[in-house]
């Protein structure tokens, strides 16, 4: 692979997806991705749906462009591979409970003295320290406890779970900061202190940055927000309004904005109780009844049409469906091709990260069998291949 | 600020959220940034809500640490100083509509050519290319456009937005990652083929690649997968479940996790409904049932005290309050302390990337005043203080 990062060996000893989804990343930036997998099955992943042909489809996405061998590190024979590829290695991504790599025998500690180049980033759920540092997690666990659940939803609806797990997508996004800011520190002072760096992201950590201005209405008025459905907590009109049809999105962020849009839609832009931002989101109640009134004129299209050439900021609510076949998102390349390991084409989500220097291929290599690539890996550092004592499990 | 970035000068014309974002994060890792504001009230997000003595507290969140200039591009003088800024700059950061910069003189060619080590990350509404790249967006747009409204809420309920402004959030994280990314591609290569790299990332294209598996649902059935309340689309149980007196979060992502919840809980972990993953799947509503029949026999935290100690990832629905007092929050350091201008407490997220050779400070510095720091950025550019000609308008 082409691209920015095309410099740098990554070992991944991560599961699942926080950890996947970092080195997605940065393998798509051009970055070499070696999956290191329990010859037992390797990734858990492997064996998440949709399955396409009987292959995960979840897997060949998260995956796409990586390789693989599977190395049991309790093994002498396996922990010797796995050595010369932390010596060659810029990075170690690792998503264990924290204390299972230190059982291993590959505690920071160890790792900062025998390998003083690595940067090694672990993403775990609760992070390597504090009282829940050795609790278990999954992304359903850090939305409840990060708070974002009370905050997503309707006022009087059950909780709800953010439809994707940006639980793992958003740590995964602060480990690939994490360990490009540590190689960056690496090139400007050399290994510090007489080792490596250590990037320590807890998933439930990355929800509490996420949540933008929840923590600052909790500080301003002591109550924790609820949810509010498709509004925005402090910027009106910013919802989603229904037309003859269907409901579209409508985010008028400052005055004249408002102004353009009501004089598109027929509403009175000199009301008083709509002239700035503040009383438009006292009066949120009134302003979304006058603007459905007139909406439901209209159709969707037929609105959306009207509030594009007035350029007020609009869009319909896509389902996947129309996501996917949206000009705008194939224009970007936004949906890439990859294959399964029968050979079955599969889309995925592209590369949302658009550089100069780089090309932004539309077909993305696949996803790695378990162990897929050990001859080349083992040629590569130079050692002879060996057949792992217990493939017979995998 | 100390921190691995601090060699790094960030020049900043970002306004409001996603770029904002970014240079926060930039911040909090040791990147010195310096905000370009329009002369005419700066950033817009001065103005928004909520309010502490008469001060944005939303401001002060998302730019803590950071300076300021007023600088009004069209006049000479002003650019002028913002051409020593960008001589000396690492980065620029914008989040203008495709079009507007390079109207002003400073589009990607130009800047490419005069400040050949300049990386330029914009951060847009749709990028810089397509058939909507000229078109307006804020978070509610794209989150309607880019399907993850679709996959959000209750089966039967209307449409929901995530509770935070994800769309912007993810495009912040993307952007970070780019100009990391550029910056490393510079240390190694030098400045490509004269120019500095540009960083293009949009919100929508930011909120394809958080759809995780919605996609891959999408490619394996062709068709669009829809909202599921708190329920994981391919693992079950992964959910929030009713107990005698509110909810909680429980994850058994395989087999043996869930033996051991079905052990905890007193349900039959050989009912063969209840097997596998998949027959868990494919009964969620059964298992959903059985589930919360017992788990209605004791109290949330009756339960979760329960479920910890057999070792079944599990937790509390936090409300704000609780997350923020939360002693895993608090223990790593996620609730910040800084100040508003009169002095005023208030709390903040704080950096989820905890590095082992960098301090993570408790009190972070406060957002900058408008123009606040004109003399020591003017002096450090070895430029006299001009008194800018429309600073009545600020």
């Amino acid at each position: 692979m082409s691209g920015p990062l095309s410099n740098l060996l990554v070992v991944d000893l991560s599961r699942v997806l926080a950890g996947p989804y970092a080195t997605m990343v940065l393998a798509d930036l051009g970055a070499q991705v070696i999956k290191v997998e329990h010859p037992d099955g390797g990734d858990d992943s492997r064996r998440f749906g949709p399955f396409i042909n009987g292959h995960s489809a979840y897997f060949a996405s998260i995956n796409r462009g990586k390789r693989s061998i599977a190395l049991n590190l309790k093994l002498a024979e396996d922990r010797r591979i796995f050595d010369a590829l932390l010596e060659r290695a810029d990075v170690l991504v690792d998503n264990y409970r924290p204390g299972v790599l230190a059982r291993l025998g590959y505690g920071q500690d160890v790792l900062a003295k025998r390998f003083p180049h690595l940067v090694h980033a672990a993403a775990s759920g609760f992070g390597h320290s504090g009282p829940l540092s050795r609790k278990a997690a999954y992304d359903m666990v850090v939305q409840g406890m990060g708070g974002i659940m009370s905050i997503t939803g309707t006022p009087d609806g059950p909780p709800v779970r953010v439809g994707t797990s940006i639980g793992d997508i958003t740590a995964g996004l602060f480990t690939v900061i994490g360990i490009l800011s540590a190689l960056h520190d690496r090139s400007v002072t050399g290994p510090r202190n007489g080792g490596g760096q250590f990037v320590d992201v807890a998933m439930l950590d990355g929800q509490v940055a996420i949540l933008e201005n929840a923590i600052t209405r909790f500080a301003a008025t002591g109550e924790s927000p609820g949810p509010l459905g498709s509004r925005h907590p402090s910027i009106a009109p910013f919802a989603s309004f229904r037309c003859a049809d269907k409901a579209i999105t409508i985010a008028a962020g400052n005055d004249d904005l408002f102004t353009d849009l009501a004089n598109a839609i027929g509403l009175d832009a000199s009301d008083p109780r709509f002239a700035t931002n503040e009383a438009r989101s006292q009066n949120v109640d009134a302003l979304t009844e006058a603007m459905e009134a007139r909406l439901q004129t209209k159709s969707a299209a037929e609105w959306l049409t009207i509030l594009d050439a007035a350029g007020v900021p609009s869009g319909p609510i896509n389902d996947i469906a129309a996501m996917v076949a949206h000009p705008q998102v194939q224009a970007r390349n936004m949906i890439i091709h990859t294959h399964l390991p029968d050979g079955t084409p599969v889309i995925a989500a592209g590369n949302p990260i658009k550089l100069s220097g780089h090309p932004d291929p539309a077909v993305r290599p696949p996803a790695p069998a378990l162990d897929g690539d050990r001859d080349a890996i083992l040629k590569a550092l130079g050692l002879s291949p060996i057949t792992p004592k217990d493939t017979e499990h995998g």
